[in-house]
């Protein structure tokens, strides 16, 4: 089983978003900075976000993104299903009706056992990641994190910041 | 998230094995041409579940494949894991350790909490898989399936089966 790579760099840039406030936006040039990653690669991951209304992107050379709702309605399902999109791990490709000796369609009519066990563990994944909000993870973050690392997440926040007018 | 495609094939593999019993194999070109699949395909798979002991493969052109343990004790999470390996979905990459201003390995002794979430979640996943055992599922496609697709899935592990001397 594999995420793609930009599930991390997502996670990390609504947390660091919901640090900012919603006040403020940052550009996807200093996000991808921060984190080392490059700004293309960011973008293509950001615009995921915006489009499942979990960022809110600002146009314009003074603009960038900020939380598209509060970070206690944002959990890490929503982050990682808007990431990787919504369709199961799981590929059934019907292969209990493949080769010699073809059945018609009326001898199918119930999913396969096989199918049914497989997206059973994926609800139960998704349901996991349901319970983390991302609300949770900046306070863990806040309540654990060495001082100098609280210190630069803070100093980055305040350098890169960009006050704006109150979202819609 | 994603799975190989190799993980179906390998689940209905092991089904059809758990009902052709130990003292008989199958023959990896049957078992393909069974399941519509290319047996070279097939093959990488199955010795992927034979290294994990899933499987016991037996040599020669009167060999083939058979469960290498009891159905009872082959469970969803173990082929899964056989196929797909066991490095977890989610990579962390550490990139809270990016960018400018780098800070000391001692300020980061804790696990970031955004890896640490996204691992628990895996853990209810295959916590998930590994309740479900290759012997329910055998058992719920005897109970529930067709009458049609119960005769045809017998006439193929009839037709296909090689008597082998008792394993191991």
């Amino acid at each position: 089983m594999k995420l793609g790579d930009g599930v991390e760099a997502a996670i990390h840039c609504c947390a660091v978003l919901a640090g900012t406030g919603q006040d403020a936006t940052i550009s996807a040039g200093d996000l991808a900075e921060h984190h080392g990653v490059s700004a293309s690669y960011l973008v293509k991951h950001l615009k995921r976000l915006v489009a499942e209304g979990i960022l809110e992107s600002v146009p314009g050379p003074a603009g960038g993104y900020r939380l598209g709702r509060a970070a206690e309605a944002i959990t890490l399902a929503d982050i990682v299903l808007a990431v990787e999109g919504r369709e199961p791990a799981f590929r059934c490709a019907n292969i209990r009706r493949r080769g010699p000796s073809p059945l018609p369609d009326d001898a199918y009519l119930r999913p396969c056992g096989i199918a049914a066990a497989m997206l059973s563990a994926e609800r139960a994944y998704r349901e996991a990641l349901q319970k983390t909000r991302l609300s949770d993870l900046v306070t863990e973050f806040l309540e654990t994190s060495d001082p100098r690392v609280l210190e630069r997440g803070c100093a980055f926040v305040e350098r890169a910041r960009r006050p704006q007018p109150a979202s819609g």
